[in-house]
């Protein structure tokens, strides 16, 4: 295995460090490197035996890491940005991980001062731990509909939490099962006999001393899932629980003393823009997610080997015959490369994504809220999509590893089983959709029926939707002609390929809607695919601008290293280039669709597409390995930078439990296990 | 739950008992429902506490059912397909699973008369237990290149097996690693100095009394998997290992006593046939599998309500607004719907390719084997196309129940974890199309380069392969002549549409290796496309054929049910309508390509996908109903027949083992469990 990867490494046009600068900058790549050797060296976070475990093992696991990581922070003075690395690398979520990742944030960002000195000091230092429990057996999506009420007593000065029936259980909830002794508790706010829909309560849930619930509250683990299970989602009911008015979250709005009289929040602008950096984080997590599949499946790709291809058999220095590494087979390739491009684009977007968000913070401190509606719709179809396209892709590179790829060695099975919730969780991701495409809808509706384009025609140099959009209405009948394969390589026509079909598709749409009295449920499919398309566009515009011609002096570190090295920009021409026609070629009945491409033009296309394949080829293992992602992280035997694959798997089966059981196999014994030791772990 | 499921059910335009007898005959109906009882009240089998174990109790409790099954087969006095029936029923892929399914099998059609005496007498009483061992480390698809070798040594008239390097240990044998005490292993076959290739021995490889591994014999179990953990895959490496040369298979080669003489096999025609057969088999399990995704997830999606749709609110029987079921919403329909149609589709493809492997049989007796090739294309073919289908179609099935798809408890975890190697064994899905399109591509050249085509227009009338590349080659330049959405119903146009498509690209594949020289290594992307048009064609040409007039009287019991009632062919007339059009829609790219269909026509044809949504709507139900699943394989909180989900998921969580533990949540605690008694299971 070495040897090949060393071959291939040896093929690369570009300088890996090189890259590897230009994706995360200097400081990120110090503060990553910093903790990383801080935790390979910590034998608490030793995965070496993870694989092997059951739930209850696992979870014991689990919240020891949790527990030490505490005391890391504690120790190293971690800020928010080197916890959250710390956490990546870990990478076990566990019992802390709600209490850090919505507690803390939902009391920063919705208490008031008192409450925040009550809840959020002793939350930070772990005094209280605490979970964030919003849905609900019967309603997740529809938080509207949440069944568990709070209804304020004006006698004792308290709200009174309640599940009136079964299926307002709350369930799912991270870190309830077993940890949690504070709860944040989305409930329907009730004064008077009146209701004010779902608030956020604080409630102590489980006695500080015993840790055991506190009387009128029933409350446990959910049971198995597909992965996460480090992770003690649960479920619980109130009978008629007391807690002092103080404890709802209060910021916003809130109830009066005595009278019960409801205080409505001033305006809902801020919540949304916590959406929107939660998605912009997501959005990371799928770059990072593409980048460790690609690593292992291109890596393993080279290493194997099967078959000789009859037609351009391999040699071996000495002459013989080898079989082919599957890296040269078209079809591996054809469904590999994509996944390295698509991690790129996510890299590009999801700085995008932060960059856009940094300025709207800085608008919006002045009050200044145009960037938000965009912002929040894009960032929602963006969300959608790339998680999406994320779980899919690590799937494909998972089977693209044949049988070894199901082995938990692969490092791909419980990477994939607990990467899976994200394209339920934050936004279901075909619910996600009606949000942007709204938007989207309402943007053209603006646009058509404005008197006076100029302002749009001078606002949309800032906002790609409307460029597309006035594109669209000054040039409805736009096609591509390409007569060469050559011509997809043109920036402008992709751009102008990818914002033609998201117009056509939004165009048609508000026909059928405006003009054809069509129903809302019975959009649904075009609403999902014109978000689709909104965001595929986002995808190939923010990548192509990154790569192309930068303003100069360029004040970006990571802009400024890439656009300084010819083979650097080279490379990754390449790549978004596959990024940008693979995307087009999977969705090429919508641009048939849409008149921008003909039937030979499509075959350019595909000509383009497969060109391209050669012309990464070399590269593969190289733009992979640029990703950086270390070794702890991989856990996998397929993926190693050192290629020993097979020596792996083979160190690794010996360690599996079952190895030290005898079995009674004759059918009509009793017996099953004849010694019941299990081997060591 | 049950209320809303009864509504369903009213609304059924046909007697769901009728379809299920329908699609399974009386006889099996009859078969299954008595096995069904029989493990249903055997406590052995009882599934309540499988979603909580661990890989160790889970294989224990595999190996338990095993060992009980062997008892009732004697019991019983169980047929194959009696004991197949069990085995799916029963759902957990055992210790036992490669002794009945490849090693009898395999001495079976491979042993000689003395060999059979020898080991399949004792196999069959589970004397001796075995397993199949072709795959090494370092090599799954191809099989000429495995390293395990097996050199006679004349002078002892014995094989010495033994494994040269690290990558050619076997590895992933299913039985091997804790179970079997023989093995039918592939070795390189090497005799006076030359190699013969793969053959497969027999081989003792643990001790009967002590069941440890027999001298210079290294084996284990490979680890934990994605699922599949019940089965002890295993690894086993031979140290210069002598067996008898009578341990050689021998019915088809040999090599002869002291003077090492190869015998080559007649033809290798009759394992083809196997290949075959065990293909059929897999398109059945997908039928079973689809039925049984969709079942659970259109049940569910009946008595899930989220969100009150606002353009049509539903309303309760007193009248109040309620929330809508997300059975309701198009995008639901549009994910689920044709998941059901695929089943069918699989179910009347399976019939037609057990049918067919029946008459070739029967056919082949007489020495005639025309049918074997088109037969052996269509079925690699297929197994590719239909099992990546399903498990694709299973996890849309699960994602559209939202968070609770995720719990183990919805029924589709462990179940999709289990059925997902099927994509990778008995044939890589993308190796597999190699084998079809190789088919197809010689014969289209054969028909082309014949000078006398009325030969195949007469032989065209059995092979649906011939139908369609000579309709193409009559005119290669058919359109689709799509006026109204109406006229995608019907069935002329559709086959025209598929036939005209798989021609189309084969015609296309065939000028680019022959006249522009291409290697078939740079038309592998062509050739899985080819694989998956021409196998979209037979589900569609099957699933017509069958529900269209048939020739009078009708012998078959199935198909004169299904015709002997209006209500049964029109329900089923939509759901064939549905599987062919929404196919043709996801692959209307290739539609487009090959000029079939024109933009305006498209949107006809996605019109017509959204009307057959809303005519399947009130069947929905009763079609899953008709699959007749049982609640004993479901075991599924979410699929439930009588719609109780709610009270089942907190029935089930009840019984988590980590409810029995309380923590210690404090940080700077070393105690992690306080208490380590686990609840009861
Ligand atoms: C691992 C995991 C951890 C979680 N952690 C937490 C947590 O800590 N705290 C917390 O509060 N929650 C948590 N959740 C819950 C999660 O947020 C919800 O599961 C999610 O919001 C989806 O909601 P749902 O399950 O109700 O899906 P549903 O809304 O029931 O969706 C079911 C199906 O119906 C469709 N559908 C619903 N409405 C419509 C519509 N209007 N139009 C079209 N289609 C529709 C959906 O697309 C989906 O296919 C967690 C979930 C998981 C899986
Ligand atoms: C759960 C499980 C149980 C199993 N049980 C058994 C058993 O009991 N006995 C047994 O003998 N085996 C068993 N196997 C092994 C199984 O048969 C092999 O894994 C399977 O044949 C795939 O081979 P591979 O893993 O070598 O894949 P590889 O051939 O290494 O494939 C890796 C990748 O390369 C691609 N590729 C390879 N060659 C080409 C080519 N020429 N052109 C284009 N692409 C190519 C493939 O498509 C794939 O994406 C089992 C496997 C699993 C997962």
């Amino acid at each position: 295995g070495s040897d090949l990867l060393a071959l291939e490494r040896e093929k690369a046009t570009f300088n890996v460090k090189e890259l590897t600068l230009a994706l995360y900058g200097s400081k990120e790549l110090e503060k990553d490197n910093r903790i990383l050797k801080i935790l390979e060296n910590d034998p608490v976070f030793d995965k070496s035996n993870l694989y092997f475990m059951g739930r209850t093992e696992l979870f014991e696991n689990a919240l020891r890491k949790d527990k030490r990581l505490v005391q890391l922070i504690k120790e190293h003075k971690w800020n928010m940005e080197e916890i959250q690395a710390a956490v990546s690398f870990i990478d076990l979520p566990g019992p802390y991980g709600l209490h850090r990742g919505m507690f803390i944030p939902t009391i920063f960002g919705q208490g008031t001062e008192e409450q925040k000195k009550k809840f959020l000091i002793p939350a930070l230092k772990y005094e209280i731990i605490g979970c964030y429990a919003q849905t609900e057996l019967g309603h997740g999506s529809n938080v509207q509909g949440l069944e568990t009420t709070a209804t304020y007593i004006p006698e004792t000065d308290e709200f009174e939490i309640n599940s009136p029936y079964l299926t307002a259980s709350k369930w799912w909830i991270g870190g309830l099962g077993r940890t949690a002794n504070h709860a944040i508790v989305m409930a329907q706010l009730k004064s008077n006999g009146k209701d004010y829909g779902p608030h956020p309560f604080i409630i102590q849930i489980r006695d500080l001393e015993t840790h055991q619930p506190l009387p009128g509250i029933t409350v446990g683990d959910i049971g198995p899932k597909f992965g996460y299970n480090a992770t003690d989602n649960g479920f619980m009911l109130f009978d008629h629980v007391r807690i002092p008015r103080f404890n709802m979250l209060s910021k916003f709005s809130q109830i009066k003393k005595g009278t019960g009289e409801y205080i409505s929040p001033p305006n809902d602008k801020l919540s949304y823009g916590t959406m929107v950096f939660i998605r912009a984080m997501i959005v990371t997590s799928v770059r990072t997610s593409l980048a460790r599949a690609a690593t292992i499946a291109i890596r393993y790709s080279a290493v194997r080997r099967q078959f000789v291809d009859k037609d351009q058999p391999k040699k071996s220095k000495d002459g013989r015959i080898v079989e082919t590494s599957v890296l040269d087979y078209t079809m591996q390739q054809y469904r590999l490369f994509p996944v390295i491009a698509q991690a790129y684009a996510c890299f590009y977007t999801a700085k995008a994504m932060i960059d856009l968000y940094m300025k709207y913070l800085k608008q919006s401190s002045s009050g200044d809220f145009s960037l938000l509606a965009d912002l929040h719709a894009s960032s929602s179809g963006l969300k959608s999509l790339t998680t999406t396209m994320a779980v899919d892709s690590i799937e494909e590179c998972r089977r693209a590893c044949g049988g070894h790829g199901y082995s938990n060695f692969g490092g791909f099975v419980t990477f994939y089983q607990n990467y899976l919730p994200n394209i339920t969780w934050e936004g279901d991701n075909y619910i996600l959709t009606h949000q942007t495409t709204r938007y989207l809808l309402k943007t053209f509706r603006e646009v058509v029926s404005n008197k006076n384009p100029e302002i749009y025609a001078s606002q949309s140099k800032k906002n790609p939707t409307l460029t597309y959009i006035l594109d669209y209405i000054n040039n409805p009948n736009q096609v591509c002609n390409a007569t060469t394969s050559l011509d997809f390589k043109n920036n402008e026509l992709q751009l102008r390929a990818f914002g033609h079909r998201a117009a056509y598709l939004i165009a048609n749409a508000v026909d059928q809607i405006d003009n054809q009295n069509k129903s809302w449920n019975s959009m649904l499919i075009e609403v999902n695919r014109i978000s689709r398309a909104h965001c595929q566009y986002l995808l190939v515009k923010n990548f192509i601008t990154a790569i192309q011609e930068q303003p100069q002096p360029i004040t970006d570190e990571k802009l400024r290293i890439l656009h300084s090295s010819p083979a650097l920009k080279k490379v990754m021409e390449s790549v978004c280039n596959l990024f940008v026609l693979h995307t087009m070629e999977k969705e090429i009945g919508e641009f048939f669709e849409c008149r921008f491409i003909t039937d030979s033009e499509a075959k350019l296309l595909r000509t383009q597409v497969y060109d391209l394949l050669q012309e990464i080829r070399p590269n593969a293992v190289s733009l992979v390995d640029a990703f950086n992602i270390p070794e702890f992280v991989l856990q996998s035997a397929l993926g190693r930078y050192d290629g020993k694959v097979y020596e792996t798997m083979i160190d690794w089966a010996s360690k599996e439990p079952l190895n030290g059981i005898t079995l009674d196999v004759n059918p009509n014994s009793e017996v099953l296990f004849r010694n019941k030791n299990k081997a060591k772990l």
